[in-house]
């Protein structure tokens, strides 16, 4: 149903350069692990890039955005047209992503994945099946050829990036409605009810949470997708923006780029990335735990421990672009700080402290 | 005892750029509180810094050194000569702090405020008023001239530093020992007993640990300063960097420069500033939790919440300058991103949501 490179082994990660990695942190001065984290982090990056030299500098941003049929059912705190007026705030540098992107010094792409759009838009790629996802409440979402149509919009994404050789990529998203699409597709994938999971997205109420979590369960019910396989689920209750993003992930993997993951919903294609292509897990970075209800326990699924936990629940990437500089610190500390040897610093006797 | 303008009242937070920034981020292209933290923290800096642009562009590092008396008692895993060897790190550019340093475009100043050198480093600022504290576990670590100086030394770094305009500070610490001196100020700070606040430092194990604590308690008896005053307590078991980053962080709030804190001992320094005089609270910005065991419990007492929880227990002002970036994402995205009316996205009716 989807294609068959998404399913193709991605890159081997590094034993070598992991081992070098770790024995390089161990003669940095300062005391063994007093870098907590940013060592681990520098750690693993040296062993999905297969480097003595991990990199951060260059971290493109691409934002997938898609419209979805289930805000027919009053989901969303805000009017489906802000997806398409959101676009272009990206577009013309006002979101808090074009904010972002400028200070990182990375470029900022965005792909109109699915939007309800009905012409290009100026500054924006358009790469899309249809206008929209259906009202999965009533339908099934999309077609397999609209859902595997997603998946290669994706790919094109990274192929385009990987031209400039991205140290990471960051992947974000918009689109009105997809909280509740992303609630659907984690509750199918986890076996859990929407309860457990929705969370209040843009904005919508206690009462607002409690009616979106019974769209979700009764949607999930009405096509049994729940513990279903991750084509059926996505093609079921999914989102094109969030499909793409699942393709993009699997496709930088496959090409030895790590991803730094967004927020919930981002997760979630990483969730369903993951269960399609277990070997895409490694490449997978943390970076923030947002405010949305059901981003830990996505993580904890992901086996994935964030960087940052701000009440951030803005999405755009914005989340990963927040956390990117924790990266480029850890990277610039493995590389840049001296040896104890270079400083002629006494180590500390190799025996036990006093 | 101490200087007279230690007592002085510091800036004034501006109430009215408070509710200027409030006003700014309810009108920006993004749900109301979806920037989560730093949102706060762009309201709180333009308010600290009486301006509708808040800025954390210019921010100079200094290091304040000191030796440590009490390492006669084998409190510290590490020899005290790597004090020393430290600072000419810093001043050559390999320490963590020092890469962090070119990082973030910061200067890096190292303040010998009390190490054991017989004489001037290159590329230090010597300013102290002896070699290294007393051991408090014997006699007081400092007469109260000494103290008044190492204030002196404090409000003199902060002088040389206001002449490039800082938009805040970051003080950082270096010294073998100063966990123990640290936990032995906050301990009587506190009225608390070192078990509970006492870490492993740079690396000391569970036996080591419970010796540090045992020093600690009993020197904080034998000097009766268990609940005594802020000046008493740091004539008694004080440091000669900490007393100068107290110094300073009350010279710096005086002039209205924020002040980013970094971990245990810095924040231990903070609250005996806020103790000292509690018009400097305002202007203590959070960095980063450490892994140091007593340094919650001191965050707590300043009511200041963390950034950031990366196991971080270096010193060097290294956490600080580790969670800078995400204060100047704050600012970019405060100052930069579009509102609702300039990019035409359509807000969501101010009634309920649904």
């Amino acid at each position: 149903m989807l294609p068959d490179w998404v399913y193709k082994k991605c890159a081997e990660v590094s034993a070598v350069h992991r081992e070098a990695a770790i024995a390089q942190q161990a003669q940095l001065t300062k005391p063994t692990g007093a870098l907590g984290r940013l060592e681990q982090l520098a750690i693993e990056l040296a062993a999905l890039q297969a480097t003595e030299q991990p990199r951060a500098a260059r971290v493109p941003i691409i934002i997938f955005a898609g419209d979805h049929g289930i805000v027919a059912q009053g989901v969303s705190a805000y009017p489906q047209a802000v997806t398409i007026a959101m676009m272009a705030n990206f577009a013309s540098g006002g979101a808090a992503i074009s904010v972002l992107a400028r200070e990182l010094g990375s470029s900022l792409e965005v792909v109109d994945a699915g939007s309800l759009a009905e012409q290009e838009m100026p500054g924006i790629v358009t790469d899309k099946p249809r206008n929209g996802t259906r009202d999965f409440s009533v339908e099934a979402a999309l077609t397999p050829e609209e859902l595997a149509f997603a998946f290669e919009t994706g790919r094109r994404a990274v192929a385009r990036a990987e031209a400039h050789q991205p140290d990471l990529l960051i992947f974000g998203e918009m689109g009105i409605g997809n909280t509740t699409t992303s609630a659907a597709i984690a509750a199918s994938l986890l076996g859990m009810s929407a309860e457990e999971i929705a969370g209040s997205g843009t904005g919508i109420d206690a009462a607002g949470r409690a009616h979106k979590a019974r769209v979700i369960d009764a949607a999930v019910a009405r096509h049994g997708v729940a513990g279903a396989s991750p084509e059926n689920i996505l093609r079921a209750v999914g989102g094109l923006e969030i499909a793409a993003i699942c393709g993009a992930i699997i496709a930088a993997a496959q090409r030895r780029i790590p991803v730094l993951i967004d927020g919930f919903i981002v997760s979630v294609a990483a969730l369903a990335a993951v269960r399609l292509n277990p070997s895409c897990q490694p490449f997978l970075l943390p970076s923030h735990q947002s405010a949305e209800q059901g981003h830990r326990l996505v993580l904890r699924a992901l086996n994935v421990q964030p960087l940052i936990s701000l009440d951030l629940r803005l999405g755009e990437g914005s989340g990963a672009a927040i956390a990117l500089p924790l990266v480029r610190s850890a990277c610039a500390l493995h590389n840049g700080m001296a040896t104890f040897a270079q400083a002629n610093v006494p180590d500390r006797p190799s025996g036990p402290a006093g």
